[in-house]
């Protein structure tokens, strides 16, 4: 039987809020009996649906941060909204982690200035399982850190390794640097001195990776300053997008076009869910002291599901207390 | 009728050289009758091939650069290599620009170093046109300087304007800088500066792009240092690889699957073409006095023709003078 989780959710976060987080939240609690969900939002939105719902409690809050706003002041300002809340309850001990699909500055910042950074760990990053039909592999920074120095890359191995291991199965996993070619004198000066330091100080550092060995799966652990890592991820997020709308197209070109799809859809579809980021429902922040998990604004309600549910598994996995192991211990 | 052109090949040049080499010269100088290839290779490679071909002239060399070898020290090495005899052809004015498939790093060595750099260019830079099935787009740098000032980035810009008029026909390129936001502080110091410094100096500067956004060609031309551009690049090419050959899977599950994959196969091969890097043939080094096109080391025949092809159509638009007057009047 799984231990139970307390995860605080943001009513509030993305495009489609409250509607669509509120129909995942639904669907999460349904799906996990040991769950529990304290829902931060207005009072008028998280009230009766705590009411309506077995092991939901409603956490009133009368801000919110939007995606447009200054991440670090509006979190400083704001006090009272959902995001800075939801941290709170973690740093509390009300909850034990924390999703939203709302602006990721503004919850990279609550988390790290609300919940604080575990000892050891310089900087926070913010990783993602990158949804390969290979199979999954983890990328760390995917943008929490647009400026890097080499040694928080070292960092950044140590926790997307356990992440991988916890969360994704893999007893061993194998870290690559995400560079420009494989040689190790390749890259910028920067790729070049945390390929230096990987290779001292990650004992399952493999080598430089390039962008075509992430969706490939060609390791386990890509790691990257939060810039590229960025770049990469949107960029294998786009170029899925851009591949699947024109065959789409092609696929309602004629009607022979549209039989043939018929007999193929079966398979197209399990390829979209395995490429899709929902399957996931979003990328951790690793180094906080608590779980914290931001969805795409975008996310459907089988993604806030999704998220939600991750977020428990990642406090069950008792993924932030290891790397806090981890980071003070090296 | 078309402007002759001379285009001296680097017969070495690719992971199937000479062979592949061989075939893609004989079909470029096939399709194009204005077209004269100097081949640059060893005696007996070059001289049977030229003999046996109008409009080829062979060029004999002794050395050849490897793809492991350090591209700078053996440019300066290996003067009788067919990569330095190559670019000294066009230096002298024997032709007027040169392809190889061979190594990157000693092409742009050996064009920079013996075909030297246009006036008022501080960094030449490797651009590519992206095979979008939207519509093709450039992007300029790929990978020729991994570590960048802000400034060079305006120079990519209008050299990569330069080659989206003249080799894409679009006669007002709409210019972003890759970066991870929308918003013009977003991204790293180095991205908010080079922002900055374009939206002062690039007229037809239109903003951020983000990794999504390449291939669905939001905008004409994207600017980058050379290290995010190579990654973005291999990140795209790599990400189509992996779903065209999981989409292969698909079709060849069943048999019903194998039948409804006839129906699309038209709309498929069209748009393999579509997002093929052979379609445009190589990346087009910009910025030295002369064209100088690198094709991919896995190059077929067919990237061969297309890149000796392309290679000609940059002499005969011009490109490279124009980039050079472009740089030396800012």
């Amino acid at each position: 039987m799984p231990e139970k989780a307390i995860i605080a959710v943001d009513a509030l976060g993305g495009d489609n809020a409250p509607d669509v987080v509120l129909d995942g939240v639904a669907q999460a609690l349904a799906a996990d009996a040991d769950l529990t969900v304290i829902l931060c939002g207005p009072d008028e939105v998280v009230t009766p649906f705590a009411a309506a719902h077995e092991r939901c409690v409603a956490q009133p809050c009368t801000e919110a941060i939007s995606m447009g706003e200054h991440p670090a002041q509006a979190v400083r300002k704001k006090k009272d909204s959902s995001i800075v809340v939801g941290c709170r309850l973690v740093k509390e001990g009300a909850a034990q982690g924390f999703f939203s699909a709302g602006s990721t500055g503004a919850c990279l910042a609550a988390a790290t200035l609300v919940m604080g950074r575990a000892k050891g760990v310089a900087r926070p990053a913010l990783a993602t399982v990158i949804p390969s039909p290979v199979r999954p592999v983890v990328m760390c920074d995917v943008g929490a850190n647009a400026d890097c120095k080499p040694e928080y890359l070292v960092q950044f191995a140590r926790m997307g390794s356990v992440y991988a291991q916890k969360m994704l199965g893999i007893e061993s996993p194998r870290v690559a640097l995400l560079n420009i070619g494989e040689e190790e004198e390749k890259g910028s000066q920067f790729a070049q001195e945390a390929h230096k330091l990987m290779r001292e100080k990650v004992p399952n550092f493999a080598g430089n990776a390039e962008g075509g060995d992430v969706l490939a799966a060609t390791f386990d652990v890509f790691v990257t300053d939060g810039f590229t890592g960025n770049v990469c991820l949107k960029t294998i997020e786009g170029t899925s997008k851009v591949l699947f709308k024109t065959l789409k197209g092609i696929m309602m070109g004629s009607l022979s076009a549209k039989l043939g799809a018929l007999a193929l859809k079966g398979g197209l579809t399990e390829l979209k869910t395995q490429v899709s980021a929902d399957t996931y429902g979003g990328a951790p922040l690793l180094g906080v002291k608590g779980a914290c998990i931001v969805g795409h604004g975008s996310s459907s309600a089988l993604a806030v599901r999704n998220g939600v549910l991750v977020s428990a598994r990642q406090v069950r996995e008792g993924v932030s207390e290891l790397i806090a192991q981890t980071a003070s211990a090296s």
